[in-house]
């Protein structure tokens, strides 16, 4: 009899893990670059410790640049084609999601993606996506505020307003924009541990201080 | 006798200010788009507002794609020989600052862009590029954790280890990475009004809930 302690963990380090991040004309910069900086950092300190490092990659619908919604333009890694086998997909939000909710190749795409996928991820109003492509059907989920009622009426769904992020099974949804970052250093914690995600928001120096909490 | 409530007021709306954001190879990728998404989202509520909304623009000192610190590949707008003249220009940090020390003619632009500038600012490392181009020489600055003593031993400088982000007559250098999302949200409200600021924050959803406080 053992009391455990040699098991393997699901959340201990060394599991090398790919993650993908959806790129689309008009995609919100924050959305895509947040997550992208957290994952990518989690990594590079993975890599320096001496472990398998994790592998962060952008995909997009085709190859060349993509103009993004604040007019960023980001070349993309990958085309939906052609790429790794993802462990983790993230979909940003945006204004360009309102085209995507009809293009039913990328629906598709994202749908058998999310398959194969150890964890499905939204950023924003990127979680219309996921219920388009029918894999945050019935499921809890957050999105950007101004988006919440409207999303509600469509239906199949269930809004969650309370909460930064929200997760429902192996789908996890944030707010908006800026709330990628903390829902991807959450998610670097589950891939690894939580010290390493410590390790991680240091490195990023991520000791948020909004200013003008005061009207001065 | 008025009370001066009509005054104009040296922060109110309706000022143009164009903002410029260096890109270079090795740039960390939310160092650039941390203030990237905050000035062009109050951009962007300014227009919607029917107010003249700021210009928010990368330069980079050659055409043709910049591979930043985690792999990222951004296209910049303008070149440093060609670009619209600066309000505002914000220098990020990552690996790439170490070659740029060297760059005499990058840094004899930055200098003769910060003679004109009415704010000056970096995230992280960048404030060692504000510093070797004279612009930061003998001020109050901030910079990334890891980088405060070698960059104090540098010499010339006075290193700020316990602010987010430090201003020092029109010289706004802020901590690493993320601190870059805290100083640009400032710089809004100092650009335009607090008012301002907070409805861009309430647009990026930026109420930062860091995971992992505890050892879970």
């Amino acid at each position: 009899m053992t009391d455990g302690r040699d098991a393997p963990s699901p959340t201990r380090r060394n599991t090398l893990a790919t993650i993908g991040i959806l790129l689309f004309n008009e995609a919100e910069e924050l959305d895509v670059v947040g997550p992208w900086e957290v994952f990518t950092a989690s990594a590079m300190l993975l890599d320096e410790a001496g472990d398998a490092g994790d592998e962060v990659v952008t995909i997009a619908r085709d190859a060349g640049p993509v103009g993004c919604a604040k007019g960023l333009r980001v070349l993309p890694d990958h085309t939906i084609d052609d790429h790794p086998r993802l462990d983790v997909i993230v979909v940003p939000g945006g204004r360009g999601t309102r085209a995507l909710v009809d293009d039913t190749d990328l629906l598709a795409w994202l749908a058998a993606v999310g398959v194969d996928a150890r964890w499905i991820t939204s950023v924003c109003t990127g979680s219309l996506l996921l219920w388009a492509s029918g894999l945050a059907k019935h499921r809890r989920v957050a999105t950007h505020h101004s988006f919440e009622d409207e999303f509600a009426r469509l239906g199949d769904v269930r809004i969650v307003r309370d909460a930064r992020w929200v997760r429902h099974g192996n789908v996890v949804t944030s707010q908006g924009v800026s709330a990628g970052i903390d829902m991807a250093l959450w998610l670097v914690g589950q891939l690894h541990d939580p010290a390493h995600a410590r390790a991680t928001q240091r490195y990023l120096q991520y000791d948020p201080a909004p200013p003008y909490a005061a009207d001065v």
